[in-house]
């Protein structure tokens, strides 16, 4: 017998402007991209021991030994399937687990390429390559967090015994965090204060054996563990979060990553010539990935919820009719679309700052550190801005689901739990924003002394106009004009960031003043990172897209994106005089127009996404659209439903009811 | 030996410029509400029974049980210590922890005393009370939630055996969330469809008898079970929230709740005398309990937060000196002390609720239902608006504490996925915003026919001064004068909803230009209901509060709320005319300085909430601010810590260790 699949979303798919397959290959960034990404998403999908879906019933051993196996599992195809490097990341990534080789190979070997010396490099990298080791990453400690300056670990020089002494003074000098380090890593790469000849060096790499390469047992002098559970049921408790306190614990004097530093046979500390500022290289990079998580990550909630929305039904019909798809609400799109157009967004301008990221590493082998701190402002910022929105997002697209989103099988709760710590890992956000204040205070003080601001501060060399132009929208249509939009969004920014910079000169100290003035600096740095994703999104949708109405739906994207920041921050847009009140309603009135425009390609838009079922992990954000007969089936599985009657009848209820209570001993 | 109590806050309360114990007493509301609220969270913080700090490492069945354990230990005591109905619902409020105790006393309860005739309730309330059966409330259906009129359930009257049969016509009909239905009713109020005669009368509500009394299976007919788990690791999976489908179920005519309809022996259905508009007694009451339990939500994160935020130091000085109190930090304070002034505002709004609903009563038992409608919008919409702000709130809060805010042990995770379905249950947010919009334009249109507009919307009488206002702010000082606030309030609101009403006239039908501009009528509707919660704020200032400083207290945050919400929206503000953009300026000057007030005060507003370290749930939030001893302690209690090597070392890391990946068989 010949089963018709399913497709309850076909009438949503037969609807679409545009060529999906085309589209397919824009968000994944290439062709060759497009065909890793869907083989390893289709190699996961249909192993079943990577079948993720009792995560959320597990107690905390059996969820973490659980992960261990699947990890073991990932090590062993890639060795059997003789994955590239590309590829193997690309299947760790399908596998949507967080684990101990998130950490190794993203934070451990990264750490020893970058801070190790050659001789090092050739050393360890072999090692960790075939996981001989296996590594984390150490950082945070108990009572210090974003301030690395605070650090309390040290690494003393012994010139006796040519070693140092890794010693945690404290209980706030715990390292706490990292993720691999309570029950996994063998290794660390410690950051510590360098102390030697009793004088101290700042703060450096160490890298550390952890436990036993015989019987995985702690070493000497090393107390280690788990820091307890986390957000979420499965999310981030997969992950063997530790902590670790070093008695003094020796290790040998070239186990310190001396790219940058060194110290000598003697105890002399000497810089080496390798600038200090090629450690941002790295940085750049590490922030690329977060932003383009943030894409996929957003990109998946909105997947989910818009196919939910398409096949929800409430209201809107008399007499027991067929009700109204919710997506039809124009609230429910006010909500929605906006997120899809953000996915796209931070998807371009994350595939962007793989260009920066090319472009800050040919100058830094070229010893041209100009557009150093322009590209560590801008990724500070996006990394701030992408994360922020997204994590907010994913519970926006929870609530969108209404009662259904809260339940695991709709997905959204665990993604939600598993995403949100990028807000505060690798740089709390606020933190982050106040770091591109910082620059950009400097960048427009410097303008009067004739200095010509680079990259994406470049904008503000216009300043003069920027100071004083008035939006030329007199109709909803003249806010789809790029120039009309981008002016916009330049002045506020500008307009912002001057203000800041000119109260800030009425304090006693700039110091004072930036402290004053953080809430209305933090302002002026979204604002600013507002102005390169609009800009990097204008640019792609001028670009030649092939693929039928391809184009048309990105620019449609891309407006639904500018405008709805100009409705949300239009205090801003209004108070700096940058569009008045009527320009405001009519760039609401388009994106009520766009709204409409995107509403019948919405499903084929996260189609393109191209996710498996089993990456999305969702009953309502099936392909299929087969939403209640799934989210049964996956009920149906819970432990609870093993027993009819409840464990814990007889001991706990029918006392209740049978009034037992006073006699019962319980 | 006399051990010295910790206080690592001392310094902050000895900073406090008001009256600890009398603010206390502000917040319970009286000296009474103070007392039995101070006693019941002593009585559940002290007995081990109630320990919740393991809930998050537990499996989904030993979560479940361990609950019904303490359901059980709560009858027992609440029975032993012959406590009243006052005092066992703050009991049951304490012990901190979805079960079926809710549904059975806050659903099941009074949907028998709502519903009911007299009969009825004479059979079936001393039963439940004495809890011989234990109940629940099914409405909402796989398929149907929102559109309480789309429920496919039938109870279908048979006159041949005076039955009706309940029936579950297909899955998408079947019951599902339901709280206490997976595992534990015995009994159930159903909503369904009356059929008599093979005609439809409208949904009503049904006693069904679930599971046997003798042995606790289903009946026949029936099949149910929980619906998985949910968001959050504790937090609802503590609940059996089920489904249930019947399968022609009989129960006795007398089984319909019949107060507003009755079906006779001969299957006539008649609405009773009692006027329907009587419902919305109980909504008003179950609503002014949502709103009052947002704000304990609120308050219980922003104490967290406050309080590490005092002990929590990162940056601000050279030479590893004392680092600065994050608290200090400008952004902490903009970004946590609103949340304070809300959790006070919503507070205060809440008791209000609690006089409009006797007033309610009141004037129902008079047979007035003029105030009815005003009433039903007000609540739906101080409903909404308090449990949108109070999810975002916790999670901000849980931000705001950095890394640690992560962990289970700061209580912050599991408040938040417990608290958010506030969002979703009792009325999606948005549909019930949409109501209230509703309501709003209604009123508008009828102040041209000269209707006096009643209630929170009196203000809308005052109509052309509202239309034509401009603020007389000129300085900072200015915005604190209460006219000068609420008028801007009203203004903005008013405004907002005379717009709506002229734009939906545009179009051809009102239905139409409803659903066309929906996105602006919810935000007519929020900036009413911030009307009303800043009036209520500001009202409750100009009285006579007793207890040194505390009315001063209460003003500076009475004018945080305000300014904070002028800065929040200040697009509405400036696009409507009611400020200019200097005004908007200075209203930011004087939030400034208010923080600046409240900054020494912090610590000691929060400890008014007089929460105990158990309800809190929080090493980061602990009384006595020691902090990091806890953190650590609990870490070293998680499962996985049990053993020094983990459980699947031998399987699935040392073959990955040692190469043997390929020859394993994993
Ligand atoms: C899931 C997860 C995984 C992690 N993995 C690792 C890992 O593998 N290795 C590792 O070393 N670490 C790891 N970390 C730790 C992480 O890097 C830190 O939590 C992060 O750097 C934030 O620092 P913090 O926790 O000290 O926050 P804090 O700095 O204490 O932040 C608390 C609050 O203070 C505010 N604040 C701080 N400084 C300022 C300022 N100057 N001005 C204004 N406001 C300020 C912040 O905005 C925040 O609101 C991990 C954390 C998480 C949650
Ligand atoms: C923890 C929890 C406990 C619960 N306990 C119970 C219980 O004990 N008993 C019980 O009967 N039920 C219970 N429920 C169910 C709950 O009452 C429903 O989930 C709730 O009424 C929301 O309805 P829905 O899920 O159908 O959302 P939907 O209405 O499907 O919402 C989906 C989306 O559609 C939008 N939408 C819907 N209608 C409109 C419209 N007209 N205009 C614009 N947008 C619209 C919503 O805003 C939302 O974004 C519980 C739910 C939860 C999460
Ligand atoms: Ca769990």
């Amino acid at each position: 017998m010949v089963v018709a699949s399913v497709d309850n979303l076909a009438d949503e798919r037969s609807k679409a402007q545009f060529d999906v397959g085309a589209m397919k290959i824009v968000w994944a960034g290439s062709k060759h991209v497009f065909d890793v990404t869907d083989r390893m998403a289709r190699i996961v999908a249909s192993d079943p021991e990577f079948r993720k879906d009792n995560r959320t019933t597990l107690g905390r051993k059996e969820l973490f030994k659980n992960t261990l196996r699947k990890m073991a599992h990932v090590v062993k195809r890639a060795n059997e399937l003789r994955l590239t490097e590309e590829e193997a990341s690309k299947l760790r990534f399908f596998v949507d687990e967080p684990g101990y080789l998130d950490l190794h190979w993203g934070m451990f070997v990264p750490a020893i390429k970058g801070q190790g010396t050659e001789e090092q490099q050739e050393k360890w990298l072999p090692l960790a390559s075939r996981m001989e080791i296996i590594g984390c990453y150490a950082q945070t400690e108990l009572g210090h967090g974003s301030n690395v300056q605070g650090l309390e670990t040290t690494a003393t020089f012994d010139p006796k015994t040519d070693e140092f002494i890794i010693h945690s003074p404290s209980l706030t000098s715990y390292k706490w965090w990292p993720g691999g380090l309570g029950k996994v890593s063998t290794h660390v790469v410690v950051y510590a204060r360098l102390v030697s000849g009793g004088q101290e060096h700042g703060i450096y790499g160490f890298i550390v054996q952890l436990r036993s390469l015989d019987d995985h047992t702690p070493l000497p002098g090393i107390i280690i563990g788990d820091i307890g559970t986390k957000f979420g049921s499965g999310a981030y408790n997969t992950m063997d979060n530790g902590f670790v306190c070093f008695n003094r614990v020796r290790i040998p004097r070239n186990h310190m990553l001396m790219r940058f530093c060194q110290v000598t046979r003697e105890g002399n500390v000497c810089l080496s010539d390798v600038p200090k500022q090629m450690v941002y290289g790295t940085m750049v990079y590490v922030r690329q990935t977060i932003v383009s998580d943030a894409s996929w990550a957003l990109s998946r909630a909105v997947c989910i919820a818009v196919r939910y929305s398409a096949i929800r039904r409430q209201f809107g019909s008399q007499d027991r009719g067929i009700e109204t798809q919710v997506l039809d609400y124009k609230t429910q799109q006010s909500r929605l679309f906006p997120l899809l157009a953000s996915a796209y967004a931070f998807r371009f301008v994350g595939e962007w700052l793989k260009w920066l990221y090319a472009d800050v590493t040919e100058r830094l082998q070229a010893n041209d550190f100009s557009t150093l701190p322009e590209a560590h402002a801008c990724t500070a910022g996006l990394k701030s801005l992408t994360t922020s929105v997204t994590a907010d997002a994913i519970e926006e697209c929870r609530k969108l689901c209404g009662g259904h989103g809260y339940l695991c099988s709709s997905g959204l709760p665990e993604l939600f739990a598993v995403y949100v710590p990028a807000c505060t890992y690798e740089g709390d956000n606020v933190v982050l924003l106040l770091q591109v204040a910082r620059f950009l205070v400097k960048t427009v003080s410097r303008l009067a002394a004739g200095k010509k601001p680079v990259g994406t501060t470049t904008y503000m060399g216009n300043a003069e106009h920027l100071m004083q132009c008035k939006s030329s929208a007199s109709s909803p249509e003249d806010w789809l004009k790029p120039s009309v939009v981008l002016e916009a969004f330049e002045a506020r920014a500008f307009r912002l960031a001057v203000a800041c910079a000119r109260d800030i000169s009425k304090f006693s100290t700039p110091e004072a003043g930036f402290a004053e003035l953080s809430i209305d600096l933090v302002e002026a740095a979204i604002a600013h990172c507002e102005v390169i994703v609009v800009s990097r999104f204008i640019e792609k949708v001028q670009q030649d897209i092939p693929g039928d109405g391809v184009k048309e739906q990105l620019q449609i994207l891309c407006f639904i994106y500018a405008l709805h920041l100009i409705h949300k921050h239009s205090g801003e847009f209004l108070s700096t005089g940058c569009i008045t009140p009527e320009q405001a309603t009519l760039a609401n009135e388009q994106l009520r127009t766009l709204y409409g425009q995107v509403r019948p390609n919405a499903v084929s838009l996260v189609d393109a996404f191209n996710y498996t079922d089993h990456y999305l992990g969702s009953a309502l954000g099936r392909y299929d659209g087969n939403v209640y007969a799934t989210l049964y089936a996956q009920a149906l599985r819970d432990p609870l439903n093993d027993t009819v009657v409840p464990d814990g009848y007889e001991e706990f209820i029918r006392p209740v009811l049978k009034q037992t209570m006073r006699l019962s001993r319980l």
